[in-house]
């Protein structure tokens, strides 16, 4: 495996594997590396000759106050992680060679960044999306994976691809999760014991929507209520947002008649998690693919 | 010459070049070609094996009341013209072909575009990086071209390759004039006989504060004063813009100490033109190059 640093090269070597016809893949991660990225990886590996990693804990997806600085760094397991995996190319960038002091041009989205995440975290997905285009640009990747669980930024990043015509497949892969629900985070380790146990709420309350869903309930009100009750529950968890929305465009749904989402955003203590489920309405026409949750594929 | 105007066909044919090895360089234009536009056809065409033109008048840089709609499209005589400049494909895509109805995602930048046109027309450079980044994808070009003419976007558009990591060299060919010095540009074809001729005014009041400059004046008011003189002179001939600004920076420079432009935007009629020149304060060190005005370059 590979372990490069300066971006130059990084794009050297990624020109010089199309030019000699390989299939390359993007990883995009931040690094301290689970479960959930690994399936990425294997996703990307089933799909391309090359698979590139890049960890790169981005400053510019970080508002004031949020933990760009604590966020974990283990570099060496990561790196052992992406050798065991298979992996390439491991692309571990300094900020201060991303970014030069006087950078000023951005990428930014207009309409399906302004809810959920985007409402909490301002300049969230801009700095995410000029990143993830810097990384396209640098790693010349034919496909790139993304995680389910962060299924605004995954809606984001194809939105992306497709308004300013990157060559790069975007490929969704599902969530990973713990035994008990949990949605594999980084952010996990942050967690006190008690808190670790208090954050399988995020997950009940998703499956408690599910159910109510799968009952026959469409009302996005009446589902977010559900959800909001079970985090009510749980002492301690502060719900950031509880939102239905559509599948493709993100805005609120009031009755779910196309593919949804339930996601939410909940603190606790000084941890914020996200998780997110999908409520599709109807059974699907013959020749139907198995439900989006088990496979990976576009988002 | 080949003509498409299916964008995915011209990424795959550009991306079929770059696998064969060939260097490929490309002049974005919006038609209606002149001269101006032959020169960077030639400077492209001495730095790659493949010369791309494409031609597209681009909507979401031109704002509301401009001249979008009667913008020259004289689409037989352009290719003509490309075809004897040996371009190897022209590259003319219908508006609806490049953006999607529900497009949201953008590039824009947030220093150096505030000023100068970026003041005058709002929206306008967020729409020429996004139309930029989108050509940059479609014809994954080794280069580009553009015309010094429009300083301000060929110095935004080298930000833009370098802040997001594009494997592109900008390249900035000088201004050409027409004999009476005036700066080519298709919409000189919209001035009337008498508009025409004070047209000249903008090319005279530079050169009157290039004069000054060489004579030892250094105050960015007092060389601002010269060009607004010259051109309160000319009935008919309304400023919108006066500046001497750094030619780096682009902020408004009081006193000239580096490399700087004199700028002007000047309505006659309903015409908008715009032109500027490069004053250089110090005779440069050894191995000088000649002046930037005389030479391709990097702006």
């Amino acid at each position: 495996m590979l372990i490069l640093t300066d971006p130059s090269e990084m794009q050297r070597s990624a020109m010089g594997l199309r030019r000699n016809g390989l299939k390359l893949a993007l990883v995009p991660t931040m690094g301290c590396l689970h479960e959930g990225h690994l399936s990425l990886v294997r996703e990307a590996a089933r799909r391309a000759d090359r698979v590139i990693v890049s960890l790169f804990v981005n400053p510019a997806q970080f508002g004031p106050g949020e933990d760009f600085a604590r966020y974990p760094r283990p570099f060496e397991h990561d790196a052992a992680l992406c050798r065991g995996a298979g992996v390439h190319i491991l692309f571990a960038p300094a900020p201060e060679d991303m970014y030069a002091p006087d950078a000023s041009v951005f990428v930014d989205e207009g309409r399906i960044s302004r809810g959920l995440c985007g409402s909490s975290r301002p300049g969230h997905f801009k700095g995410v999306l000029t990143v993830v285009t810097k990384l396209f640009n640098l790693c010349r990747p034919d496909l790139a994976v993304f995680g389910r669980k962060d299924a605004q930024q995954a809606r984001l990043i194809r939105q992306m691809a497709r308004d300013l015509n990157f060559p790069v497949e975007i490929v969704v892969a599902p969530t990973v999760r713990e035994g008990d629900g949990l949605a594999m985070s980084s952010r996990n380790r942050y967690l006190s014991g008690p808190d670790r146990k208090k954050a399988t709420c995020l997950h009940s309350a998703l499956q408690a929507a599910r159910a109510a869903f799968e009952a026959g309930e469409r009302g996005g009100a009446a589902l977010k209520a559900i959800i909001g009750r079970r985090i009510a529950e749980t002492p301690g968890a502060a719900v950031e947002y509880v939102e239905i929305v559509d599948a493709e465009s993100f805005e609120p749904a009031a009755v779910v008649r196309r593919p949804a989402l339930a996601a939410l955003a909940v603190r606790l203590g000084a941890t914020r998690l996200i998780d997110n489920i999908e409520l599709t309405p109807e059974p699907q026409a013959e020749g139907a693919p198995p439900p989006p949750e088990d496979r990976a594929g576009t988002l």
